[in-house]
């Protein structure tokens, strides 16, 4: 069994900006689901993060899917009647449909038109688009500069290549003292927006700079992957390892203003599920829990039915209340520091959870032992509630969080008190943490 | 397995107004427990539809009660000290008590009216009496016609006779591709009362006439019988059969412009108690669910813990909460078609779920299948899930109804994903269907 | 099996003035956990109900306790500057922490201060306050009188002794027709307080002579017992009888004027959990039902895992949130005989509940048996629902609490249905009661 996790250091805001800072150096980069974007990317973590780099091949069959061919863009623009540049790649990585195929030709506006994509609704904003897994190309731009457009002939260069090549991504594993795997995920895969998934891929790579320097008695397996086909790939080239997996969490959307909010895994009452309710019940104010639904992020992959992985979803507010979501409104602007500070160390309490809880036996069942006597009375109503429900639930059938979720303290002040107990050899651990899932 | 069982065709309003048709035609017959009045009425619904008239003689035993004396009448009135009659049978079949003896004598109105019912708070309203089981005689009235009779002599006649003879009700048995019944009950018991139960009545002969043209995979049995004492001698005389009954609906007060109620069977959660839920549930506005108490029409009999069948019962204002209840404002009036057609269709959307649920494998459950290779990638965000949530559930675990409670989406557009990716090799089905209850 | 333990008598207002009066002449005595004070109670209670005293040698080693030394006092005061008492435990024995060692000394107003204990929030009220398990001295009094206090010289005089002795405790054993044991318990260690304990300790002897008038299928075991020590020591020296304690009550704070408080045992479930909460489920208003917690009186030891007995506890207004509570103004004017005699009623119908709850089987189950034919048709809505009720669910697997319980009916209806449904021979008693807890 293990202390707590104490990790290398920062906390609260001020990992909030150690996380920004890793975001604001990973903003500009293109990234899509394959190619030097993501490559990029991976390259920039890997001064942090000791992660290995995956290479998958395309055309490589992995379940259902087909590893794709590699994208790669080096530049795109259309130039208008007049000459001058009306969209350019270089201006925002957000102006070319991810996956375009190469383009360049000369057509009359109403042809172009049909290629353009923007949002009537937010006429300054820029959509996120791709065309994964079909063969098309398209531009992405504000509707105030889709209106400004003249009739006439339209240069369209798409300067990109779509060839055999490779699924690239990135994992780390850090050992703990028993086989037991605790799984977050981060898709990585999208160009320059910064809550999605910016915020989960910095946070993913705090926590592991946090978690390599702890006690742990959970091994951490960190992905950094490219969303649906990579958790798909990783799944399907690690299927005898997944029964190791006895928690995750899928990192998505931690940096903007709204509340945290945890989706559960389709098991509903895993581990997992039971400390992030139990976090976010205790915070102030207290966060959001949602039931299982089949739409989302890579949870969908990690709970198909195949697998059915105790991996749930912490987000702040979810991708489909906030207008931003997919759009160029996803900047660094959209993120904070205080609110990536307070996701990071929810999700190290969550883990911490997993971490420290045990079952403990009261060795003085028979009536309450005399705290007295042994300096244990506390005047403190909080303190000696802990104390009590400690010893009147430790009959070794109650875990530590049975015990806080049961009592309505948190878990911290539960643990503090089994330790006071057991330090004064009124409770004993009950055995080895079993699984976890 | 089956497919929708799609009918006979009419729906809506449609059926709403060839229900009342019926029910307009069998309003005047002066019906009660046995007799010429419940023959009549088997004798115009058998032209609709094939049932069998089954009589059981009057003297049979059954269970702890035995088959009544049959009770004719031909005519009863009361003529008043002016020569006229006060109370004229021939203008209402309610002013008799039901199962009223055989009277001719002349009695002053003092005497007389310990044998007369009214109903002071509706004084215009006849009320609805009978004296089953005790030799009696009465006559109801509205209370404005009470209070206008004078002191004097009067001539009381009922021309009727309770004799050997015996109790008729009707049966009709629709055969399906398994030996599982389900059973729809209506009273038919009563007179010139529209909602109670002329309604359940044609309710029940139009769903008998939709699903003989309907695939079934369930067979159908259809009691028109008297209340109570009906469903006892069915249930004696049938005992060994009753063991098939997976399901079953008992329909009464379907006609009246409440919302559609469904009362739980006494188990609460058979197939038929989650089917009817989730139809009331989803529609607009969503109808009432009772849980079962041992008060209120036949589901009393059928869910004696003897027997206890999987069998509720479905109307729409329950008796207990419209004033009309059992008085002559109980009329065509108080009825429509269009309050008919919706309980007609919501009753077969209930079957329907009997009819189709079933419970198949995702033949692709390690990650999500591909959709979009397939052409099963859908823009509508609600096909979209029924599809996601279909290929998550189906884990053999989880039927079409499960996928629908838990998803909260509706039972048809679960199916029809079911369909789709069934049709697309992704899903397989089970196994034949188990038993529903 | 038994009929309704009818005993002796008195019931509501009536009964609440018998246990007022008892507590009126115990009011005045000076008792702690141990000592003259303590014996005294028990020889007036010994008075009306034939208890037993048991003594317990200072020493014993009880689990992780020892029985303390014994304490008594003749006299204690405080003499100021003056010459005159400004303190004097004459005048209420509240003035003096209970368990104070012996002192006979002079000291500046200084010093005295640190062992004088006020309630600067209520000045005219006099706290109570102990010391046991930690050798130590004070005075209570009202924050008035010690603001009155001039600086000078006092004599502290505190005439007690602390030495060995013993442990005193009443019990009192009724034997009922089986061994299955019912536990009620109520702490004596307090002295001039009304609600705690008084209440409980004269609710408890009512009830003790109530009980040995009747028939009783359960035995009864009361305790009379100092708080804390008093039932670790009872469960220390009878640990091979607690397996009989099929229910209890831990009775505390009944006279005051809030409602009715039930707080269930650790089990949550137990009968006595679900006898207590029909009950004040159908009072009028209804009382509250607390979820377990391992804080408050004696329940703590009783509720300990390695005893874990189905043993709630009934209140009135629980303990913290009345500001009486533990202080002078815990007087006989906080309670009243109306109080009183309500909760004394209410117990009667918990344990009542107990004493009379089984499983019948219908012996006409198939269709509902003719209750016409047997008298036993009611007009009265309430009893005819019980009448229905009792046939639905006595297949065997639902007592007439279940019964109760899910009717929503009180379970005196409930048994008196059943008992008309017995002598119509309708139903049949299943065998003995079971275990209850």
């Amino acid at each position: 069994m293990s202390g707590p996790a104490s990790g290398s250091g920062l906390r609260g805001e001020a990992a909030g900006r150690d996380i920004l800072a890793l975001m604001t150096e990973l903003f500009p980069i293109c990234r899509s689901i394959t190619g030097a974007g993501f490559r990029e990317t991976l390259g920039i973590l890997k001064r942090r993060v000791p992660l290995e780099v995956r290479e998958v091949p395309s055309g490589t069959r992995v379940f259902d899917w087909t590893v794709p061919k590699e994208w790669n863009i080096r530049d795109a623009y259309v130039r208008g009647p007049g000459g001058g540049k009306v969209i350019d790649f270089a201006r925002s990585n957000l102006h070319v449909v991810s996956y375009s195929v190469p383009v360049r030709r000369t057509m009359p506006l109403a042809e172009l038109k049909a290629h353009l994509r923007t949002l009537p609704d937010h006429p300054d904003w820029i959509p996120y688009r791709t065309s994964y897994y079909r063969e098309d190309w398209g531009f992405c731009l504000s509707h105030r500069d889709l209106l400004a457009l003249e009739d006439g002939d339209y240069e369209v260069v798409i300067d990109s290549t779509l060839a055999d090549g490779s699924l690239t991504y990135g994992e780390l594993f850090l050992e703990g003292r028993t086989g037991d795997e605790i799984l977050i995920s981060a898709h990585a895969c999208h160009p320059s927006l910064a809550n999605d998934n910016l915020s989960g891929v910095g946070l993913a790579a705090a926590l592991a700079g946090s978690l390599a320097g702890a006690r742990r008695s959970y091994s951490y397996r960190f992905l950094f992957i490219p969303g649906t086909i990579g958790a798909i790939t990783w799944l399907a080239l690690n299927e005898d390892r997944v029964g190791r997996i006895k928690a995750g969490l899928v990192l998505t959307g931690l940096g903007d203003a709204g509340r945290l909010t945890y989706k559960r895994s389709r098991r509903g009452d895993a581990v997992i599920d039971r400390a992030a309710a139990h976090v976010l019940g205790q915070a102030s104010p207290p966060g959001r829990v949602l039931a299982f639904s089949p739409y989302g992020y890579d949870e969908r992959q990690y709970c198909s039915p195949g697998f059915d992985l105790p991996v749930g979803r912490l987000s702040r507010t979810p991708f489909a209340e906030y207008p931003e979501y997919h759009t160029s409104a996803d900047n660094l602007d959209f993120v904070s520091a205080r609110a990536l500070g307070d996701s990071f160390d929810k999700t190290r309490e969550i883990l911490d959870i997993l971490e420290q809880d045990e079952t403990f036996v009261n060795l003085s069942p028979k009536g309450e032992p005399q705290l007295g006597k042994r300096g244990l009375y506390a005047e403190a109503g909080a303190e000696e509630m802990a104390l009590l429900w400690v010893l009147n639930l430790s009959d070794g059938g109650h875990s530590l969080l049975d015990i806080a979720e049961r009592s309505g303290l948190g878990f911290e002040a539960v643990r503090k008190a089994a330790d006071k107990l057991a330090g004064a050899k009124l409770l004993a651990r009950r055995a080895a943490k079993g699984a976890a899932g």
